[in-house]
This record gives C-alpha cells, structure tokens and sequence, in this order.
C-alpha cells in the first residue's frame, strides 16, 4: 500500500474540523503535515478514479499541475471542438454542400492539425517519456496528423499541376475521435467490436458458405429456364450476380421481387427461397445477434471489472497520501483532511451535499473514515444528488391567513397529487387528437383556446402550490419546457388572432403544441443512457461517406421537381435509363455531398437498396455489402445487445448498494428536517440514478463485484509490465 | 437376465443376479411382494417422468392397461395423423388447390372428428371424470369437435340452398395441435408468448403513441405543402394512411419510397423519418426483443423448474411402489426389481445398456439403490446411449495375414485419422466450384467422373477399413446419405453416358452433388433442435391464411407468362391498375388457395408488403398489421430468444452432471472393453446429448436446479387443488 511520493503523517497533529490546515506552499516538505500538493495528488487521484481515467501521470509537483490543466473542462471542450470543426470541413470539401476555396479549408485543417499536435504535446509533458511513446493511441494520433499533412500538400501540388486528386487522409478524421484521451466509451464499444470478431469471423463464414452453396443450386434450378427478372434481364444465369442478389435477399431488400420470376415460373421453386430465408435470414442472423450478444457480455464483465479493480487502487492511494495512523489501529482519514480533499476535487460541491457524503461514509459518527469507507467516495461523487432548499412559499409569507385556509390547502394537495399530472397526460392527449382532426372546422380552431388555457392554469396552479424559485430551478427541465412552450404559444395565438393571419401561423402553433407531447416522452426518459453505445455509428457512417463520396460523387443528379431537363427520367445518368432506381425517383438518394452521403447511408442501414451499382463498376456492390457487414452485421447487433442488457438491468437488478445506503440516509436526514419545514414540497434531494454510462455499466455488473473484496488490489501492480497489456488495453496509459 | 412378467419378489429371496424370479400371475396380492400391477404402476410413473406426461390417470389396474394403450405410440402417430388430414383438407376445399367435391371432404372431415372423439373418449376413461371436465384441453377439443360439426351442417345447407357460406371453423383445425395430450412443447410456446403479452403490450401501447404522435407530426409537417407520391396521389393527407404508411415504414417495407417526396422536397425533412426510424424502427424493436426475451428466460425457467419437481415426485412414487425396507435402514430398491423394471418402460433396452445405467447409479456395487439414485433413473434413460456391438472386421477373419499386414494396418489409420476427413470436406469444396463453373466444357465435365470415382474411393476405404455392419448401422445416418448419393450419382452418370442422353441429367446429376455437399452441414447439426420452439408458426400461419383467404380469396388472379388476356396488366383487377403489385408482377401473391396464402404469409413475414389491400376495403389493412404484430413482433422474437438462449447453453453450460457421470463411467469400462477388443474402431457408445428438447431446456436451467433437493417435493402435493392452478398450467392434468 505504499505511495509514489507519500509524506509523512502523524495523527495527532491532523486538525479535526479541516479549517486549521496550513497551506506550506509549493515546497515538498516532509514531516507530520499533509501538504498542498499531498492534497493535489490525492485530488488528481479522486478525480481520475471518478471519472474512470487511467492516465500514469508523473507525481512531481509540476506534472500534477500540467495534468490538472490537461484535464480542465475547457480544453476537452476545445479538443473535440476542434475535431467536430475538422470533421465538418468535408461540408466544406469537393464535393461540397457549402463549396469553399481550397485555401480556406486548408487553413481551417491547419488550425486544427496544431491544435491536436499542442494537446498531444501536453499530454507528453504530463506523462512519462517512454510510457508515451509505448501508447498506440498517441502513436495513432501522431500519424494521423503527419498523414493528413502529406496528404494535403500532395492534394494541393496534384490539384494545381492539374492532376485528378483524392483527399484520402479524410477517412482518417474520425479515428480522432476513438484515440484521444476522451475518447475511452468510444473505444470500449470498438474493442468490444474486436473482441467479438473472431467468433463472429467463423459464424461469418458458415453464413457465406451456405450463400454460396444456395446461390449454386439457384443457378443449377433456374440458370437455363430461360427466365426474364421484371426489368427484362436473364434471370439466375450468372453465379456472381446469383450471390450478390441472394446476398441482398438476406437483407431483405429485395423480397419478393428475386422471387416472383422462378414462384411464377412454378410454385415448388417458393420452396428453395423459404428454405434460404429461413436458414440464412433467421437463423443466421440470430446466431449473429447471440454472438455478439454473447462476447459483448463476457467481454464487458472482464473491462468493467477491470475499471473497478483500477479505480480502487487509485482510491487506495488517494488513502495512502491522506491516511493517519493512531498507534496500532488502523490507518484512517480525518473529517476535516476529507472536506478539503471533496473541495477540492468538486469545488461547487454545497457543504450540505458533502456533510451528506460524509454521514454515508462514517456511518457511526466516529470523525473520521478507515480504507473500505473512503474508498466508497469515487462512487459516491458520482451519485448526482440535488440539494434544494426548503423555502417557504412567498404567497405564505404575504398573505398568511389567505394561504393557510383550507381551500387553498386543498388547491395544494390537488396539485401535488399524481392524479394531477395524469390529468394533464389526458388533456395533453386530447389535443393531439384535436389537432389531427379537420382544421378547417371553426370550432375546433377556437378548441384551440379553451386547450391553451387549460395549460395556462397548470403553470399557474403549481407556481401557487410550489415554491417559484425551486419550480424554476436548474435541474427542473420539464417545468422550463412546459412554461416556454405555453407562452410562446400565447404569444402566437394573440398575435395570430390580432393581425388575422392565415394558416401558416396556426401550423406554427401546431407544431409547438406537439413539441408539448414531448412531454410524455419522461416516461421513456431513460432511454438517452442509450446513446453511448450508438457512437461507433457516426465514426464509421463517417468512414463509408468518403469512400463512397469519391467513388459516387457525381454519378447521379437530383433535378428539381420542376425541372424539365430531360435527363431528368434517369438522374442524369444513361445507365439508369429504365432502372427502378431511377422509375422510383430515387436519384437524391446519391453521395454528390456529405449530407446526403449520410441520409442515404442511413437508409441503407434501414433496407440495403443498392440500385445505382449500375453507374459504375460491378465490383462497387463490394461497397455496399462491406457496409452491410459492419454496420447491420456487427454495429447494430452491438447495440441490439446494449438494449437487452440495460432493459435486463433496469428489471431485474436493485439499486445500487452504495445508491440506496445514500437514499437511506437521506431519508432519516428529512425525517428531520421536515420537522422545521413542513411545506417543503420537493423532496430535498433527488436521485435520478448514476451520471455516467460507466456508473451504469458497472451497476449491471455490480452482483459479480465484491465491493469489500481487496484481494484483487494486492496484485494489481500498475508499474507490473504485464497489466500494462491487458488483452483490452482498457487503461488509457496506466 | 429376468423376463418382463415377472412377479412377487422379497428382498430375502431376491437373487442377487435377477434370475431366480417367480410368476405368481396377476392377483394383486399385498404383503412383502410386489405384483406385476404394482410393476406396471411403477412403469407408467417411470415413463410419465421420462416423457414429462403429467396426467393424473386413476391407479387401477384396468386404469393402467387403458393407460398404456393411451400411450401406445400407435395411437399417438395415429393421433397426429388425423389431424394432419384434417389440416391438409383445406388443400381441397373451396379455394382449392386440387378441387374435390364437397361430400368427399365432409365425409374424410367427419373420419377424423371421429378418430378425435374416441381418443377423447379413451382420455375421459384414463383418468377421473372430474378431472377431465376440469381440464381446459379437453373442453377445447370438444368444443372444435362440436362446432366443426355445425359448421359444416350450415355451411352443406347453406350451399344446398345457393347462399353464400364460410367454413370458419376451419380456424379452429390447428388449435387440435396445441390441446392434444402430445402437444406439450406447442403449448409451451404459447404459454410463453401469453405470459409475455402484458409486458409486450405495454411496450406496444408506448410503441402505438409514439407511432400516432409522428403521424400527427407528418401531417402538420407535409399535409398542406401538395406533395405528391410516385404513384401520383397526394403525400400525407389522410391521418389515417399517415398512421399506416408509417407503421409500415417501421418494417423497413416501404423505405426509402416513403421517405422520398419529402426528401425531394428539402433536404431537412430526412431528419424526421431518421428520427423515426431510430426510435421506432432500432429502439423499440429492440425493446420488444428484450421484453420477450427477459419473459421467455423468466418464465421459461418457472416451468423447467416444475417439470423436473413433477418429475421427480413421479419417480419418488415409483420409488414408493417398489421400494424394501431392510429393518431400520433407509427404504431401497433391489437390482432385481430395479431390472424388471425398466425392461418394463423400455422393452428395446439392451442388455449392456442397462447395465451401464446400472452402474451409473449404483455405484458402489451394493445390489441395491436408494431413492436419490432411483429417481434420476428417468434422465438416464432419456440420455441416448448407442450400444455397439465390436466386431472383428470379416476380411481379418477371411484374411488375417494381409489384413494384419503393416501397409493394410497404415491405410486403416489413415482412413480413420481426422485428416481424412477434412480432406474430403475439401474435395467436396473443391466439387462445388467445379459445378459452378461453365459446364459446357468437355474437359469440366469429364472432371466430374475424377469427383465420383473419389467418392467412390472414400467409400471403399471406409468399408475397408471399418466393419461393415458398423458402418451401415441404424444410427450411421451420413454414412447411409453418402454411400446412397454417391451411387445414385454414379448409376446417373453411367446412363448418362451409355444412352448420350442431352443436359437435363447432367442437371439433375449436379443437383445429386449439390445435396453431398449438405453433408458439410454437421458442422451445424445441432440447430435442429430449434425446430421445437419453431412449432407456433405452422398454427399461426394456418390460422392467418383461412382468414386471409376468406378476405382475399379470387380478388387477384394470376395468368401464365404466355398469356395474351389483356387483365394480365392488373392481376385481373381493375383497382390494381397503374399499382406498383402489378408493375412488379406479384399477381401470384395471393390468398387464391392455402399454398399461395403460405408463401404469402411468409413473404409477409420477410418484408410487409401488402400491395394489394387496394383490392378491397381499406379496412383489410388491419389484417396486415395484426399479422405483423403476432408474427413478426411476437413470435420471431419468441424463436430469437430460444436462438440466444440455446446459443448461450451451447457454449458456456458445461455437459449435465449426469451426462458426465455415464460419460465417466463408460471411460471406466471401455477400458476393459478395449483390452479384449482391439480394433473396434468405433467407441462403444455415443452419446450425442440429450434426445428431446425437454432435456435440453432442463440443461439450460440445471444450474438452478438443485438435484439433492428433496424438499421441494413434499410440499408439492398433487392432490393440493392449489397445485392444479398453476398460473401457467404446465401439467396435463395433475
């Protein structure tokens, strides 16, 4: 348990209310006395462990300084401002939605280039020389701004001697965003991407084989019937044209149309396309899901458990610079050495949020909090706990006796009530209906009023029977939605009514009272801890948008509806003359730009259609089964599994232990509290589960951690080689 | 050893090897000795246990023969037979595929409600007459008997008369497979889609709103702007067809036409329907996934969890009958009884093979077995152990010199190496790109005669070098699929070539190759025992296509390719003119009788395309949806959830406890086999797990499962009325 750069501790001197603390400057003095930087480390060490990071950080004095600065919010806020700007030059980039001058761009690239390589220097001044360059996520980064410098000075020198010039380091941009320190739920979801990929490999190749087997026999069966496709082309003649069209059948895409020549031909051929779909479509894709399904699990275990193994022994060195010893007894941490250590890792932290933290982890009040208590902090930080004031109403204040009486008594426990809210879910629902139905109608224009009004007297009601300061509090969202929406509609209508406008204004209206419906949205509210697990799409969506920008860009043009060009029956391209594609206008669906790279990328995620192959070469279909395979085959399927998980969480596992000692505690505080503030309409604090993805992550896996359990500690040594090169190198750099 | 009439045994007089047995005919004598009804008593109790029946039969000896016959495998071949015909009259009735008469179909309808009433009736005089009228299933099967039978009573005079008739009982055939007494896994499938239904409704509901608030949002957003579709009617205007065309959006059917008159319109509108599809599209389906699967592992494992608790108290009764009670030590089981016995529940025993069970459960050779090893008796047997005979291969006895010889004893172990096997695999591979390839050269085509006279090869060598009647025994069932293709192909080729007949056999030669290659399949093989859970399909289907076909029945004709009728444009209905069905030819889509109505529901179930509810009232659409929601939402999740589940039990449930034991027990005695026999090639026993898929889910579960139990059973009275309303009535009648 000893520390890198550890003072000395006597117990006796440590102050017991955390005021008398001396600061002793920079100097790294020994003796009994904790000092400055004791508590800088050990605040670094709070802070990593809270926020799962893993950084092997020098401990000089300076180091920490640096490091602190490399993790203040407003460089990681710059950082990814930075990438988002770089991500965004290809709105900017041939082909462009919005054209730029090749210079602007190349200057706005530039500025981010420096940007990444000033962070990647910092970071090499807060860790160890060596450590850095052992790191492929620096070495990543590293290469990734030298290539996109050779890349543009070769694009510009090609493009001003005239030359055809492709920007490929673009497909690199996004990488970015998986290698920086940031960057690690993003990273967590491509390991586990990895690590399923050797089973989902040999699934993979049964799936083929049975594809190709199938598309064998299809051509054996139907090759020589002389059967004519709906387009007019042979059908099931060529072998390769036969898997890829079974291919797509898998996805769905194509059914039935693949299957109506051979079904119309005779009704036993049904036979072969229902055996394959049911074989290569259910089957197999089953198998996909339970195989990513399956390693996501055990690999996720292995990480979680692996971060909380991590955060302990951070923890557990934070105790060892803070600890005292009493004689024989065990090591503890003073109240007051605890306050300032909270202060300083959450500066906005109000006394009474940590005077609650405090009474969780000393439980029986002895002042002060042995290794297995204080350990408990890094996780209870990250427990989001809402202090509120208690505040008496202002209207009990000013008329007292009018307050008081017992109708407005009752107005308030009305209002309180849940049945209340429900009643408002009702009306809420009844509008919607009322705005489906026929506008035209003046009465139910005018329905519009009386609905407004109702919404009117809501806001007005709870700000009568809640306090108006705690009703517009900060984390209150809903009441700031609820209130916006209404008035802005009011503000329409009047408006609308005053100046007799027409009906433009009352869709605006319209759509403001849907917005409203949102508010029903809370109870999905969860649902957004989701969104996590969905970020590999936009790296990868980002990937496929370059390749296929510069392999489509151009091919195919959107003509507007009121074009009367006549290329305007086949999108601008003669090999799609007569092509569904084309027949079902379909021709903005093209990479000509990145948005609508996107879109169609989108779509194709939803239904694979992949009409215009035909523009170029046949083996561009390669584009679009690649696509499939990472995307529907392994993305989606990964996040299919993070729905299943989470859903099995949400049911079937309680609150955390550490969540619900701190309910407890709370309730027994209120208990008191209450007594002096009878009116307090909002419970003084608020639970809305752990902040982080990582808190939740850990909670689906808090059964198979034992939370007392330090034996792992002991032989987690960071400085050991071997748990530098875990099998998921989950530690940024421990 | 004893015969199966065996009858008084005392435990003094039992002789320890089982041959010195009494008959004392078929007085039911007490006292110390157990009559053949008691062995029969006992039997059926073993049986019950080892198939999971659980049907409270009356315990007289009259009773238990009735039993037995009930049982008999006949009967229930029989059973499903009838029904079969039953089912399969909708081929002939009115749509019919092959037309019959009406007083033909009736007549066979009236056979098999017949053969249905008396095996109602053989149930009714099994068990107690309370009992049967307890029973929903029994009241089920009358109640299909009776209305089938008026039914047709209307529906022949309403035909007598020139009215128009539906046969709707017909819906009611396939619920003959889920209320039989066989039809336990069907009804479990169902049990498990019902208790899933609350939670699924609930998700459904939410599902529904956010579907109806989107719509609203769409019509807000596109009904005013005189957007047109493809098809040139106007672009979300009716809330109604919003409602529809959105919800099949939600099937991916209609993607990206749906999305495109707005996305043509402006590029923001995408954001919408990719809004949509994530939510409704990727979150809720997932949902829903997750809801049927939390539910299908809950439930599921309630379930196991009372069979095998009714299971072992059948068998502790079973135990009970035959139990010897030595003065005050503990109640056993001899050797003797033990044999007489199962030779009882399974007259094909062999000799060995209940001595290995024997063995397994005693297993410290006292001669006799207490009740904790009696009662796995029933998952023994149901553990499929194959008895080999080893015998010395007939040309050893014929030749011993040159089959002894060195190189003879090398090409033995070769043939018997892996390797061989693989490079068959390969060669079969190699085969099946030889078939794609352009046959029309000589050279090719001559290659084919290199593959066979390999096969040929590879069958020799086996024969060779394993005994023969090894090698075509009753369970060697690729052994018999390779050596019959292969002579089927040769004797194929040998016409071919003797009578220069021209492609078509070269076709069906090939398509004899292509079936060889299904020999590739064992690396799948245990994907059959999916086909249980699969099973609600067939109901479901049969019961959507009666419907459908009295909804859609000749509303859509389909004409032969060389057809010249001018309706061959529309499908023969003018409402389909200019309609994307017909320009796509997807005439033969239709509800014109059973077999089209099935390729269509499967279609259905692929992609959701319902072309052609122009034909009728808009109202049919919901016969659409509905089939979506019970196939697609409910069922396919149901069969995704078995996939995972037994996914997961593949690969990281280790083998039954009890399949080890005999797994290590026959190690132990093979080893002395093998001294004796040294060239048996194939072990002695296999065993390829266990047979039935009851056996399977109890694997999946046994880790919950507590074998030395015995707690829970004397609480488990089947008697107890309490025990008889199981909130999931898994047992027949107990």
């Amino acid at each position: 348990m000893s520390e890198p750069d550890k003072k000395e501790i006597t117990p006796e001197e440590a102050p017991e209310n955390g005021k008398g603390i001396r600061n002793s400057g920079n100097t790294s003095e020994t003796g009994n006395r904790k000092t400055k930087g004791d508590f800088d480390l050990a605040a670094v060490y709070v802070s990593d462990a809270q926020y799962n990071r893993n950084i092997f950080f020098d401990t000089t004095p300076q180091a920490i300084r640096l490091y602190l600065l490399y993790n203040h919010w407003g460089f990681q806020i710059l950082v990814y401002a930075f990438i988002l700007v770089d991500l965004a030059l290809a709105i900017f980039e041939d082909p462009a939605v919005v054209p730029l001058p090749i210079w602007v761009t190349s200057v706005i690239e530039l500025v981010c280039l420096a940007a990444f390589t000033a962070r990647l220097v910092h970071y090499a001044k807060v860790i160890p020389r060596e450590r850095f360059w052992k790191d492929p996520k620096n070495i990543c980064i590293f290469a990734i701004i030298l290539l996109s410098l050779v890349d543009m000075i070769i694009y510009g020198a090609l493009k001003a001697s005239g030359f055809y010039a492709v920007r490929w380091s673009r497909v690199l941009r996004p990488l970015l965003l998986v290698n920086i320190t940031e960057g690690r739920q993003l990273r967590r979801a491509f390991r586990s991407i990895r690590n399923a990929l050797p089973q989902i490999l040999y699934v993979f190749l049964l799936f083929m084989f049975s594809v190709l087997m199938f598309s064998l026999m299809a051509l054996k069966l139907f090759g020589k019937r002389g059967l004519k496709t709906i387009e007019g082309r042979p059908y099931f003649t060529n072998y390769l044209e036969i898997v890829f069209d079974l291919y797509v059948l898998v996805t769905t895409a194509n059914s039935p149309d693949i299957m109506m020549p051979a079904y119309n031909f005779s009704v036993y051929f049904a036979v072969f396309f229902i055996t394959y779909i049911l074989i290569n479509t259910y089957i197999f894709m089953s198998v996909f899901l339970a195989v990513v399904y399956n390693n996501y699990k055990k690999y996720l275990k292995e990480e979680v458990r692996k971060l909380v193994r991590a955060k302990r022994h951070k923890m557990v060195r934070a105790f060892g610079v803070l600890q005292e010893r009493k004689g024989e007894e065990e090591p503890v941490v003073s109240q007051a050495c605890w306050n300032q250590l909270v202060r300083l890792v959450q500066p906005d932290i109000s006394n009474a949020h940590r005077e609650l933290l405090w009474s969780v982890s000393d439980d029986n009040n002895k002042g002060c909090i042995g290794k297995v208590a204080f350990v408990q902090l890094a996780d209870l930080l990250n427990i989001q706990v809402i202090m509120m004031k208690s505040r008496p109403h202002p209207l009990k204040t000013w008329l007292p006796s009018l307050y008081l009486s017992s109708p407005s008594r009752l107005v308030c426990r009305m209002v309180q009530h849940k049945a209340f809210m429900y009643t408002y879910d009702l009306i809420i629902l009844v509008n919607a209906v009322f705005i489906g139905l026929d506008e035209e109608d003046p009465l139910i224009a005018n329905v519009e009023w009386a609905f407004l009004v109702l919404y009117l007297l809501e806001i007005l009601l709870k700000l009568y029977s809640f306090e108006p300061r705690a009703f517009f509090s900060r984390h209150q969202f809903w009441n700031w939605f609820d209130t916006i929406i209404v008035i802005t509609a009011l503000i329409a209508m009047i408006i609308n009514s005053a100046l007799k406008l027409c009906y433009t204004s009352r869709q605006i209206l319209d759509i403001v009272f849907i917005l409203r419906i949102l508010r029903l949205i809370r109870v999905v509210d969860n649902i957004k801890r989701l969104g996590g697990q969905g970020l590999p799409f936009p790296v990868v969506y980002y990937i496929f948008a370059m390749v296929g920008m510069e392999l489509f860009k151009g091919k195919i043009r959107f003509f507007e509806a009121n074009s009367t060009d006549p290329d305007k029956a086949f999108c601008g391209n003669a090999l799609l003359k007569n092509s569904v594609f084309a027949k079902h206008n379909y021709c903005k669906n093209n990479f000509n730009n990145i948005v609508s790279s996107f879109i169609l990328l989108l779509e194709l995620t939803v239904v694979n259609q992949c009409g215009f192959t035909a523009v170029t070469h046949i083996s561009a279909r390669m584009f679009f089964v690649l696509f499939h395979i990472v995307v529907v085959i392994i993305i989606i399927n990964i996040f299919i599994a993070f729905v299943l998980e989470a859903f099995f969480v949400e049911y079937t596992v309680d609150q955390s232990n550490l969540q619900s000692s701190l309910e407890k505690k709370i309730e027994e505080l209120e208990l008191g509290v209450k007594q002096y503030v009878p009116d307090s309409f909002l419970s003084a604090c608020f639970l809305p589960g752990y902040k982080t993805v990582d808190g939740l992550l850990q909670r689906m896996f808090e059964a198979d951690l034992d939370p007392e359990n330090f034996a792992d500690d002991e032989d987690f040594d960071p400085n050991n080689p071997s748990n530098l090169n875990f099998p998921n190198p989950n530690f940024d750099s421990v």
